[in-house]
């Protein structure tokens, strides 16, 4: 076992303080991570909200101590004055933390186009700056206050025995429930090491994870403004995750091993969620391939329909590949329905199995109506590999988001 | 005018004769339009659809004079047995209507990955042959009978006078409902013409006429196997549309107009639709541009919910234009939400004029519980127009595809 589950989140790492709380619609959480070497993937969206655009150019410098995050508003689209009101919390952290301005990070999610409400979102901070701690419910509270509309809180956090057998510890929360997908979605994303990494290897392995974890989730297609992953090292356990400039590949393993939880956790808990689907592409032309035929099958409005109703309509799945941008050929493709009990092929190497009344559409149909969707293809093409993961579309993501701002 | 409204679907042109007849889920339709001109454009997705792949080559040619089309299943997916059943079928359509069979268009609309019920199908085929006609109720039963989960039949008609002062007539029945996007959805569309035209300039018009109409709808994203728009000049009128080899304009005008007026029915027809949003995108930096940041706001599932909810969460609308590809800066865009009676801009050159409890803010709330909602975005990066339509997304859409093959 090269990492194991820990309990406790955030609160795991030492040297690290966080907290939480909410008010009504609105949160605050704090992590406070002295001096730690920091980087951080972003959203790819053009416009982008005032959070980003300012805690770019901090991350950008590779340091971070601590990091503000509010809920109920995303800061986004409010011009200067929202670039105002992140150097306002900013030097209110400063001020109640003792830390440099230049080592503050500061992330928002919420209703876009709205101006903050920056007297509320002070009340709820000065309780969180008092309760500041480092016992799992202090990572709870963070958890929870950094929600929207997520039903759950999201944790992590492992142990890691690295090749040498030194151990490191790795944690984070996460939040992001809709508007996920294509890149990293409506997410924030806080992980905390307590190992020693310069800011530059932290940008690598952080970049290959969220490749393979957030920018792989999907819930309804949409791209938020103010998606953040940051990850910090704060060298609490002093050992080197880094050695003669190559990252312990047992670091690297857990880092996505750790993504992948938070990511699954997230589209678990996607709008209106009641089924997760797991897309897994094989035998395509290349990996770019393979991510662009996962995602289009977990994007798929048709097929996200159909894995809510319980409905074995594969003929979606090949529709949403077929379009997907994928080399696809119908006399080449395996397709197969499975979940953690059975797998049933539907079409092997182009030949249909599962036609009206045939015992392979029933055992399908019985895959389906479960709670766990997995999706396997096999393009034959190639060597590509990918997954991907979302959920079903409910009446419930309707009802969340027709009533969101209202 | 150019051109003027008619009743009566294909009815009206001459040298025409239609029917159409359902039976349980199952429907067929027949266009028999001897001796005509034809060109088509067909879905782009790389899995098609055994019809579109004999269709194609037939279309290849430039004569069509019989179309066959079934509701009920999509004959894709399906091998080797689907193209013989296309034959057989055209073999059937040809022994009954002495018409050649490379003359003979087939399409097919339904279930994707099921054999086709050919004994059900020529059931019900030989009720249409024996009912062929050229009345307004043979054209509405054969727009009746290539319906799915369409609620009401879709046809067009218009007299057109031609820049000389000749005049020609066009007419198109189409189905479509679900599966619309991004090239063509799952929609089938006949058109007939009475002009004279040859197939090179009939190819020509009808591209230009689709990317402005079909190619510009989105109800949910996917994209089907079997799209099939054709359009055929049958020379009943003897009038040349094509003049020292231009197409007449008023022509193309008018082939525009019809395509988006079925492509408008489309959506609004849209699985479980009970809005239709208009996206008119200005300014943009070229119309490539503006193209992807129209379809973006129609296809946004966020901001489709919002229109069903009558939120005006226009957040949705700039997130949208933001990860459309299109160039969007925060500090130049413009964006107003109308209907028919009223336009209220809610950001005016990067400036938000609908903050929390503004009159804008109200005016755009009641636009947006509108049946039609109307989003005017202008870019101020270039020249770039174009416009997109769209339906909301609703507890119905969700319902009709979760339970479609059970």
């Amino acid at each position: 076992m090269i990492f194991k589950e820990l309990d406790g989140g955030l609160s795991v790492i030492d040297n690290l303080k966080v907290a939480g709380a909410k008010e009504g619609k609105y949160g605050v959480a704090v992590i406070v991570s002295e001096n730690s070497d920091a980087s951080a993937v972003f959203t790819s969206n053009k416009i982008v909200a005032a959070p980003v655009i300012y805690t770019k150019k901090v991350v950008e410098k590779g340091k971070v101590s601590a990091v503000f995050v509010n809920s109920g508003n995303a800061n986004c689209f409010t011009g200067n004055q929202g670039i105002e009101d992140c150097e306002s919390l900013v030097e209110l952290v400063s001020k109640e933390l003792n830390i440099p301005k230049g080592e503050i990070a500061i992330s928002s999610t919420g209703v876009i186009g709205r101006k903050m409400p920056l007297d509320v979102i002070t009340g709820v901070a000065s309780k969180v700056f008092s309760s500041l701690g480092n016992k799992p419910e202090d990572s709870l509270a963070a958890a929870n206050a950094i929600m929207t509309t997520d039903k759950i809180p999201k944790q992590c956090a492992l142990e890691v025995t690295l090749t040498n057998g030194e151990k490191v510890k790795i944690a984070g929360i996460t939040k992001g429930s809709g508007m996920i997908a294509p890149n990293m979605g409506t997410m924030l994303s806080f992980i905390v090491t307590d190992g020693v990494m310069e800011s530059k290897y932290i940008n690598k392995a952080l970049k290959k994870a969220a490749n393979k974890s957030f920018n792989m989730i999907v819930v309804d297609g949409d791209e938020s403004t103010n998606d953040t992953c940051l990850l910090m090292a704060n060298k609490a356990s002093g050992v080197n995750i880094v050695n003669d400039g190559e990252i312990d590949p047992n670091f690297q393993e857990a880092l996505e091993y750790l993504c992948i939880d938070l990511a699954k956790k997230m589209v678990k808990d996607g709008e209106g969620a009641s089924k997760v689907i797991e897309a897994n592409i094989y035998g395509a032309k290349n990996i770019d391939e393979a991510r662009l035929a996962a995602k289009a099958i977990v994007t798929s409005p048709l097929f996200k329909s159909a894995v809510f109703g319980g409905d074995p309509n594969w003929g979606r799945i090949v529709s949403a590949i077929g379009y997907s941008g994928a080399d696809v050929s119908a006399d080449t493709v395996t397709i197969a329905i499975a979940n953690k009990q059975d797998e049933v092929d539907l079409v092997k190497d182009g030949e249909i199995l599962a036609f009206e009344g045939t015992d392979n559409l029933l055992r399908a149909e019985k895959i389906m109506l479960g709670e766990e969707v997995i999706v396997n293809v096999d393009l034959n093409k190639g060597d590509g590999e990918a997954t991907a993961w979302g959920c079903d579309l409910s009446y419930d993501y309707v009802k969340i988001n027709a009533e969101y701002t209202t």
